[in-house]
Parts: C-alpha cells; structure tokens; sequence
C-alpha cells in the first residue's frame, strides 16, 4: 500500500513538480479497464505510473521508444507454489521475468512447514530486492495432516491471523474442502479471521460436486484452481467461486477450460490464470502465464479477454486493483511491450518502472540473497539412519506374509491399495525386486521424534540402490525409496550431509546428489544449474532401472498423506480416506 | 463480516445437522456468477444462503413457493445521501424496499457536517433493526470549505482513520479533486490511510479532463458518479475509475451512458448503478436501483448485463463480494422475486432471509426508532435572530451602491455572478423585490460563533415573505430568503423553535412549518407525511410568489461555497473559484 509521501509525490510530479523518471513514448495502450488499444505515452516516477494522457507534456529523465509495441499490464500468476521449482526467488526471476510475469500469489505452504512463520519472512526478505512481486497466500495447513505426521512447524489458528496481518498477506492458501465438511473448528477460525480482515480465501475443491460443493462455498471460500472440466469450471461459477484456469507442468487445463468457455459463452469476469506447479524446465520452454493467455488467444478467446485474465482479474480478486493489474494512474508501473498480441512473448519487462528484462533475457541476474544460517541447516536427524533403521518385523512366525502396498497411478498424483505376499526372513518382511515391490520410508528430519515411516511401493522400477529426496509434501521429511535397507540408509544420511536435497546410491557408492540447502527444500543456485542437476539426478536413478519420466517428483508426492488411497510419514502408514494409520502387514 | 459461529452454523445447516428457516423452491435463479438463469431452490438458514443446489433435500421450517418466478439478488445503490430524502432511515425503508434496494452505500456527509462521528452513529444505530442494509462511505470533507464556513463538526485525517475502522465503513467518501490538485496534504493524508485499510477511495470528478483526471486518479481514487456523458465514462474508464451509473432526482444520466456504452460495446466490468440524490416522490413513482436497471434494458442493456451493474458489480467494488452481490452460498439472502425482467417491480422481496416487502409494499411498517434527545436538538442560536440581523450598511454614502447578486441558473445547481445597483436608505443597502433582487442570509446554528452571512439573490420570485431552511449543503446553517428582514428573522426564529426544518412566512405569521429534528435534517414523521408536508412548503412558498419548482431544494443548494460562481455561509460571501470571502459591495 502506499504511503502518504508516496502519494504525495505522484500527484506532484503529474502537476509538472518533479521530474519523471521514465517517458514510454509511442505505445499502444492495452487498457483492461476501458476494453481499448490506443497510442500512447506512459509517465512514470518513484514506480508508479503518473499519467497516461495522450496529450500531456511532462518532462522525463529516461525516454525509451516503444516503436509502436503493445504495452500490456505485467501478468499475474494467481495461484503457484514456488517451492517446487527448487529454485531460490533470486533464481526463479530468470525464468519467470523474460516471460513477463512481475507478480505471483504464492502460497508458500512447503517452507511453511519447515519452518513457520520465520520461513516465510525469510522468503519475502529473500525477494525484496528482487525484480517481480510475491503476493503471499498464507498456507492454511500446516501440518496438512494434524496428528499423522511431525512437521517443521505448525500454524495454528492464532499464528495464522497473526500472519495475515502482514501487508504481503492477501488470502488465507486453498483450504482443503474436507476440514469444512468436516467442521473443524480450527479451520473455520481461520476463515473468519481471514474474512474479518476483509482479505479472501482461497479453494481447493478437487472432485467436489452437488451439495458438498455448495457447503464449502458457503464457508467463505472465494476461487478454486482444481477444476479439469468444463461442468466443474460452471459448477464453481454458480456456487460463486471464481476460477483460476492452470497450466502447469502436469495439470494442463487451459485447453479444455477456455474451449468450454467460449463454446458455453460464460462471462469471463471471475476467470483468472495461474500455474499451481510448473517445472523450470517447462518454464523456460513454453513460458509461463504468458503461455497461458496466447494458448487462450489461440484457442479463440479475445486477445484484451485473455491478458485481463492475466492482470486485472486477478488484481480484483486479491483486491489489488489500486495496486497492480492495469496501466493506469497511481498503479506500480509493471509494463510489458510485445509486438504481437497472439504471441505475448515480451520484448521489454518493466517491473516498477524499471526496464528489467529485454528480448527474453534478464538485464542484470539477480544477486543471491544473503540466507540467515538457521534456514540454511533445517535437516536434523535425532537418531543415526542406518540399515536397522528400515527393518519390518512380520507379526507371525510363517515364511510370507500378507502386505499392503502403494501402487503407482501412471501420470496420476493418485494411488491405489494393492496387496501382496512377501517373504520373511529372519522375521523380517522383505522386499521383492524383482516383482518391483521396494520399501519406501519416510524419516523425520526436524530433529523432533526420529520417527521413520516404513511400508512397501510398486511402480518406481529400481532394480538396484535407492533414491532420497527431502522434498516430501506436505510434512517435507526425507522420503526414500529403495531396493535394499544399507542404501536406503546411505541415501538419507547423504541428503542429510546436504543439508536437504536429491541422493541416489548404489551398492554404498553415492551416485549423484545435489543439495537443496535453503529450507532442505530450495537450491542457492542458478536456475541453469538446478536443472543440470536435476537431470542428473534422474540419469542416475535411470541407471539404477527407475524408468518414470520424473523420480524425484513422483517420489516427492507418493508419500503425501491426503491423496488417496494410502500415504506414508514418519508416524507410518495412513489410510488416506479415513484418515488414520494402519499397518503395514494384513492379518 | 461473519463470525466463526456464524460460518458453523451455515456449514452445519448444509450438512443437515440443524433445519434451514427457509426454503423458496420453484424459482429461475438469476446466477450473477455464471451469467445463467436456471431453475432451482434456495434455502436459507440465520440470514445466509446455505445452498442453491438443485437437487439437494434440506428440511426447512418455512417453504414459499417461487412459483417460477426469478430470483435475482437485491439492489445496491453504490452513492447516495440519504439525508437529502428528509426521511429518517425507518421511514425511507418504505420507499426503496419495495422497489429492491437492499443496500446502500451511504455517504453521510450531511449527519458529519452537523454532528461528525457520533452523527454517523445515531445513522448507523438507527438503521440496526430495519430490514435494509447501510454501508458507510465515510465522508471525506467535513467541512466542506475549511476555513469559510461553520460546521457543527470537522472530521480531520485523524477522525476520518478512526470511523474508517469501522466494519459498516467501506470507502472514503466522494473526495473533491481540487483537494488532490491544490495537493492539500490533510485530503492526502485520508487517501493514505484509506488504502492502508484495504478500503476504496470514492470520487468525484465533476467536469475534470485530461491530465487534471490523470493526476486526480493517480492520488488512489476509484471510482466516479458525476458522468455525464459517454466521452467522460469512457476517459474515467481509462484512467482506471469505475464508473457508477447516476439516475437521481435532477441528474439523469442512464439514457446517454447505458446508450453510449451499447453503441461502443464498453466493457460493464467496472459500471454500477447509484441515485446520488432522489426526492421521495421521484422514488415512489419511477422506483429506486430498478428504474436504472430497467431503463438500461429498454435501452438494449442485456437484462443479465443490467442486473449485474445493479448488484455483483458492486458488492465487487466495495469488496464485500463474499457477502452480498448475489445469490451464491454463504452470502446474506437478500433476494427479489420478479416476474418479469424487463420490468423489475419484485413481488417479493427478502432481506437476510426474511421476507420483507411483497407487491409494492413492506409486509410491517417499520417502527420508529429512539434517537438520543441531543440528535433532536442540534440547532442553537448563540445569539437572538432580529430584523436587524440580516442589516447590510453601505460603505459610502451614496444613495445607490453596485452590489454582487448570486443569479440562479435555471434547473442547474451552479449560478452566476451578476451586478446590479440597489438603493441606499439610512446607510443599508436594500433589496429590489420588484426586480426580484431578495436578501440570501445562511445564519450560523450551531451555537458556536452568531455568524450571519447576508448577500443578494435572484431568481426566487418572492413578492412577499421570506422562507427559512436548516438544510443548506454542506454546512446546514440556517439559509432564508426574503423581501424584508423581520418575515427573515421570523422564518429562522420558526425554524429554530421547531429545532430545524422549514418555514413559510408572510408579514409576520407562519403561513407553513415543517419540523425536521433529526439533526435538524430529517423528519421522524412517515414518507407519506413528509412527502405531503413537503407539498405543503412548496405549496406556501408559491403563494409568495415564488415561481421555482422545489423552492426549499433550491434554497438548500444556493449557499453552497463549493459550486460556482457564488456561495454563501455564516462567514459571508464567497467566490467559490478563489475559495476566498468577497464583499457583496463592489467599490
């Protein structure tokens, strides 16, 4: 918000008092307020716009000649998690800048779980020099799954109101629908004390229909980003949530959603664009909510329809259109010139006057942040991790056993419950390789229990070694999966000595690592390096015989415990629709 | 806003843990969100929609029969005073209930002048019971014209920050552009500490262009209702100002804007519908919000489109989305039934659930509300009004003196400065009632300093008598017009006794009176009987001779020290252009 001599100085320098720092000469204006493209110039001062009159002579410090490019409002991700990236705010403005996105609404749940409050106020210290915006969605979950798994952090209702009076706090992060149609009251104080503050609250109505859907609504919730099809997008609209359309990585529901809308003729005023989870790789080689909206375009929709969906719908939303959203007076001057509304790729980004980006490239990398020590040393393990660690005892005294097991969905976050027989040896249950049956644990990294979660996977394909990650949603424990206990061990202990990362080993050898030291989540380098690394990581668990498209991702969210069917934490095993632990062995 | 408790109770009722209070089954549901109408039932439970879904089975203890009519939320008036309208808040519920006004954003401006804070409390606390809703746009300049003029109160930046603390209190109210262009650091100050609030600036860009608006928008401003034509709706649009459609009393601007925004097939996103100002009678005979929404429809507005600006649009603006605006779960159940939408004269209509008005008329009379005696009796005379009060000695000695005459404009709020040469008779100049040329004073009722402004008018026509108002915009001293002192000082010493309102007076009798105690601004009395009393003064008024159409109206706008050429207050008179006193002799 702005200040009083802040203010000041704008209506002074539009009076011809001051100086302005920048004419953008010769543009043509995409107004998302009037529906008009028309020539232009654009004063700027202090960051914000000062005037956009056709007309008025102001003196400037800087003039740069648009040459008769669009000049569109800086787009807007609604709703993204920046986390997953792995990279750090420092290394995410190379790959989201160039695309011209200058404010993402982050709900920054997974560094929220490590690490509370205090992670979020390293996050936006980390970003404020930086050259984009974040918009912070507090996270509504922390832990996501109270009293099954042990968590870095916890935000209870208290400490949440207490974090959405910061300035930065827009909304209350996508509430998960079962804590409404369950009547937890915890939950419904922090609706209230969100709305009370006059801010909003995100949704996250995945696979909710009919009534059940018109009873989360009626708890306050204003946008859902989940909607896959056409029926959902309308069905949200009608209960009176406004929806984010996604493209990220996996989730990619632009085409059918803007298709749907367009055949339907909805009314696109509650629409907005986000990402939710998109990968650097996939950033850098579509673009990022600009492919959003010339996807829209392509699909049919009206060029000033798409880029409002971009800008100014979701500046209404977040209750930000004083702010961001549009090239009018007063607004923080994020500009963008493009030369051709259908490719949206821009030539120029301005993020609060300043000219930061050009031709798809940042004009100066941003410099890395300085990181307090104690979010740089988050992974703690309160016992050693060796092979006894991962040891399942049978119940009973016979050769096999009866067991459950995680069953990979292809190209679905989901599961299923299979069960199968394994040996036992020495009253050990034991895996079976060669039936792609592996034991995948989880191993409390806080310091806090020394907790390890042990149950058995089908579906990674390892035929040797074992694979460690210490991004593991939400709880962000060591996650590993692994074809015998000494690596399994080893794979941990090396994340471990990383501080947080990616490991795979084989036969006690480390193949590959790479450290995500910034929370155990985020890696301190360049975004060229991360995904260098990254694709390491996946050759090497190529080589151990994994053959998913993406291991560490998919092993990042296997162990998650509110996505059905079954979910692992250090606590155990969990039944994900009842909510409870079970045991591994069937009896 | 809603409380935990309440937020329960919505979620439970959904769930079929308590029974809803209302069903009303059988309607087409005018869904503002999805821009569908569709059939379905709504239930109803404490005030708030719990579903609209088709086909769930709630019990309710009442059902009501739709009877397939539709269902489209109540009307929000975005900009009005109410004030103007005489009535208490109980008594203008009979007015705009019927006609489905459910809420109105009030700016009550008049109360801040007389009575500041605690003015705007008695409003707000009087309006608690009645079946409609008032939201406060905090009045941004009490007084109007510092230093010119006595208020009963002034509202500094410090006042303004605390009312808008307030949870009734959503914008600052309509704030003058030259406060913004002569940079006046107090009026800053309010901006400031408005957004600070996460709350809206309301403005007021009366006759501004080019970079005046540019600069005016970029101090915070939002909004604008004094359009009056296309060109200006269009440039407010593209400045980044939402436009509220007006349709009051005397300015009727739907016609050219609705037509215009057709014609140039505008966006509707950022236009809502207001009053501004609406007589009584106007509001009985043409109707309230629904006379803007139905004149848009035979203008070719798409009825969808209309109700919209009438209702989401709004609700939007003032970021109160997720309470009223439309028919969606969780929001407050203000609902109208109308059988026709190109008409929109609802058979029913619900406030919170209850239904409150039914064919025209409200289902219980409103009872009258208990104001604090010291609201009743807020005009003080610090000195007696005599003859020789309204005296205005000559400087020289001259038989005749050239003096400045406030000229009214036909059917305008603006006037013009004429000259003209009176006689001189025992060294006070006197008035020419032959020419029409009628002593104006606006005496000072706040007990505060004695103050009597005295000038020249013409335009009212008197032949005889002189008439007296405590309703003269904005600081609501007394305003008499006359052709001789002593029927003056009757007509103020009339209006006193009665403790504010408006008197008719001829060669020493009270020909008419009419009490308005509330704040000496409003009448306790019913709409029928201020609209009859009205008639009455008007009535009495004519039979002075005076030819206007609403005399006491005219009167209570020509001392205005706002609008050109020329105002009056208990300072004197005053060049509204320089801001500054002048004589009424001209040496």
């Amino acid at each position: 918000m702005r200040t009083f001599e802040e203010i000041k100085t704008t209506v002074e320098t539009g009076l011809g008092k001051h100086i302005c720092d920048l004419k953008l000469e010769n543009v043509q204006l995409v107004n998302v307020f009037s529906g008009e493209i028309y020539p232009s110039n654009i004063f700027v001062k202090d960051s914000r716009i000062v005037s956009i009159d056709p007309d008025v002579k102001l003196e400037a410090v800087e003039v740069i000649d648009g040459q008769g490019a669009y000049a569109i409002p800086g787009f807007i991700d609604a709703h993204m998690h920046f986390e997953s990236t792995m990279l750090s705010p420092e290394a995410l403005s190379n790959e989201i800048l160039p695309h011209g996105t200058t404010t993402i609404c982050a709900d920054l749940m997974e560094i929220a779980n490590v690490a509370g409050a205090e992670g979020l106020e390293v996050m936006l210290r980390s970003i404020e020099d930086l050259p984009y915006r974040m918009i912070i969605e507090v996270p509504s979950r922390v832990p996501t799954a109270p009293g099954l798994e042990t968590t870095g952090a916890i935000l209870d209702a208290h400490e949440v109101a207490k974090i959405m009076d910061w300035p930065e706090s827009v909304s209350l992060g996508e509430l998960d629908p079962s804590k409404i149609l369950f009547v937890q009251e915890e939950y419904l104080h922090k609706v209230a004390d969100t709305l009370a503050r006059r801010k909003i609250v995100n949704g996250h109505a995945i696979g909710r229909h009919g009534q059940e859907l018109n009873v989360y609504a009626s708890s306050g919730i204003s946008d859902d980003h989940e909607c896959v099809t056409i029926d959902e997008l309308t069905s949200r609209l009608r209960v009176g949530l406004k929806v984010m359309i996604r493209e990220g990585s996996t989730e990619r529901n632009v085409d059918e959603l803007i298709s749907g809308v367009l055949e339907h003729n909805l009314p696109t005023d509650n629409l907005m664009f986000c990402t939710d989870d998109k990968q650097v790789q996939d950033i850098r080689n579509e673009g990022h909510i600009n492919y959003n909206v010339s996807k829209a375009i392509k699909l049919g929709m009206e060029p000033m329809t798409a880029i409002k969906l971009a800008t100014i719908n979701s500046a209404k939303h977040f209750r930000l259109e004083d702010e961001i959203g549009s090239i009018t007076p007063g607004r923080l001057a994020d500009i963008l010139l493009v030369t051709d509304l259908n490719k949206l790729e821009p030539s120029h980004v301005f993020f609060e006057g300043k000219l930061v980006a050009q031709e798809g490239a940042l004009l100066e990398s941003c410099h890395s942040s300085e990181y307090p020590a104690w979010i740089l040393d988050t992974v703690k393990l309160k016992n050693p991790i060796t092979d006894q660690s991962f040891a399942l005892p049978a119940k009973g005294t016979n050769k096999t056993t009866k067991v459950r097991v995680i069953d990979l969905v292809d190209k679905q976050i989901i599961n299923r419950s299979a069960s199968v027989i394994l040996a036992v040896s020495n009253g050990l249950i034991e895996p079976s390789v060669s039936e792609d049956i592996l034991k995948l644990a989880v191993v409390e990294r806080y310091g806090k229990t020394g907790g390890v979660g042990v149950a058995f996977v089908r579906g990674f394909g390892l035929d040797k070694g074992a694979l460690a990650y210490s991004m593991s949603h939400d709880h962000h424990n060591i996650v590993v999966v692994g074809t015998n206990d000494a690596d399994m061990a080893l794979a941990v202990n090396t994340v471990h000595e990383d501080k947080g990362g990616l490991s795979a080993v084989c036969n006690g050898e480390v193949l590959a690592r790479m450290s995500l030291p910034i929370g155990g989540l985020m890696s301190p380098l360049s975004s060229d390096d991360v995904m260098k690394g990254v694709e390491i990581m996946n050759d090497a668990a190529r080589k151990l015989g994994c053959t998913l498209p993406s291991p560490y991702m998919t092993l990042s969210f296997i162990s998650l415990p509110t996505v059905p069917a079954m979910g692992l934490t250090d606590f155990g095993l969990i039944d994900v629709l009842q909510h409870k632990l079970i045991e591994v062995e069937i009896i």
